[in-house]
């Protein structure tokens, strides 16, 4: 019996996360932008993990995603402890500092596709070195669509390999902040421009709670963040909008403005329920019925 | 002869401004809430002003006005010199600090309304003591729609003569900062609700250059801010956006949802002309197919 090939292929870090917010502390949770990706693709399509874990990683995290039908045959299992990261978030959640960082098994990770992952269509490598993503890059064979994300330790210290991904990827994704120091233009219009001539078809740039933006050579889309009424940790938004998109536009089959728009859509709302509890909690116990119901109620609130 | 009776009365602050960008120092230009606001209403509907200035004030800024054929009768001039400000503003335009107020002519400033301004059936109260706005509303004889704004020094000193005057108004303005300073509540979608238990129909967040955000009981609109290549001056930007929305609204002769959210659409677009030049520099070279033509074009970025 031969498993279903996967759809879409998602590339990055796994991490167990202690996060302060200013009313609750959270430790040792799962985390990690290739954890958060997938399990918001998988509401809408067959999707294939590929990241590297610790011989300590809890039998529980590895449960969480396959409950999520996500498939781990890309995952390695190395001797050695799992990635852990901690931060604390400011008042208005709007900042975070880092307060601990170890690599551990992710320090020698070498991203490996699985045969089936090589030929998916879509493809999402998340915030890694991007060495490593040149790495995947050479392995996938004719992808269809390529989001890349990135952060701005990478623009710091990289820049050079950054570029060449960029110059091979169908999408750029990066937030407002680091599309300033990669370009250090003063508006995201000229960033955009500026992050297009490098070669991606669309540069996304995510503005977190105030939406986000799509630049093509030729236009702009804008799109909101669905407003909520309260969220406990903005940890993971970016990839969990990312992961939703790659997922929602993998199940269209699709790769023009139309879909991406929609799709980004989909990927926000996503966002929107992760947000509202730590780690994957509230994903787990969504449904592709309450993804649709506030895709709907968001859609009425943006009719001009 | 009789003047046409005016639609819109609007009443606020005039000034001469001192304004200093990461790039520009400009001296002594035309400022002032009510001045912005005019000038946006007036590509819209037959607008009336109402404020005071100084002996000092110069023929060539009242031209301005009439030029954009504002109704001027409401205009005090009182022997003394304008309300002077002075700010400089950071590097990315975001937060601005005040170098100077002179209150001047503006300290004893009592706003009186000639015959036809009473009967207008759009009023907009501008940012001044909401004891003053108080005064206005004793004078406005059953309006369809009153807007009014505010700023943190009301909220800081006079909170219950500005609870009065919210609880009066049929739509209240304020940005987020200012939300969250009224209600203490962390997020917007509370802060609304808050200020919607005080008796406003409507309830609009100003986000800057993230756009804007309306509230009812029953609902929210959320909209874009037309992204800018260059802007040189984001003052009275927020006093554009509702001088714009209040014009078009009285413009429609409407007051229900859907007309609002166009003239959201129409305030948001002029003043997104405005803060491309200090003062009311690109709104006196614009006409109201500029306007139309970057509405057009700012819908087709936000269809979903």
């Amino acid at each position: 019996m031969t498993k279903p090939a996967v759809d879409l292929t998602i590339v990055g870090s796994i991490g167990i996360d202690t996060i302060e917010t200013p009313t609750e502390k959270r430790e040792e949770i799962l985390g990690g932008s290739v954890s958060y990706a997938c399990a918001a693709a998988s509401f809408f399509t067959h999707t294939g993990m590929v990241g590297v874990v610790g011989t300590d990683f809890p039998q529980e995290f590895r449960d969480t995603w396959t409950n999520m039908s996500i498939d781990l045959e890309g995952l390695q299992t190395v001797e050695g402890k799992t990635f852990r990261w901690s931060g604390v978030y400011h008042e208005n959640m709007d900042n975070r500092d880092t307060l601990s960082t170890e690599l551990n098994v992710f320090e020698t990770f070498s991203p490996e596709l699985p045969e089936d992952y090589r030929e998916a269509p879509y493809v999402f490598l998340g915030n890694i070195h991007p060495a490593l993503q040149l790495h995947v890059l050479e392995q996938v064979r004719n992808p269809k669509f390529i989001l890349i994300d990135t952060m701005d330790l990478w623009i710091n210290i990289d820049k050079e390999n950054l570029t060449k991904v960029i110059g091979k990827c169908t999408m750029l994704t990066l937030n407002e902040s680091e599309a300033a120091l990669f370009t250090g233009e003063q508006t995201l219009n000229a960033a955009a421009k500026q992050l297009l001539k490098l070669g991606p078809e669309y540069v996304l740039i995510k503005k977190g709670g105030n939406g986000s933006m799509l630049f093509t050579k030729d236009d702009v889309f804008l799109l909101h963040a669905y407003p909520l009424d309260r969220f406990k940790d903005p940890t993971g938004a970016g990839d969990t909008f990312a992961g939703g998109l790659m997922g929602a536009l993998a199940a269209s089959g699709k790769t023009d403005k139309e879909a991406i728009r929609q799709a980004m859509v989909y990927g926000s709302i996503t966002a929107s329920f992760g947000v509202e509890e730590f780690s994957l909690e509230r994903l787990q116990q969504l449904d592709r019925a309450g993804i649709d119901a506030r895709v709907a109620e968001f859609k009425e609130m943006c009719l001009l």
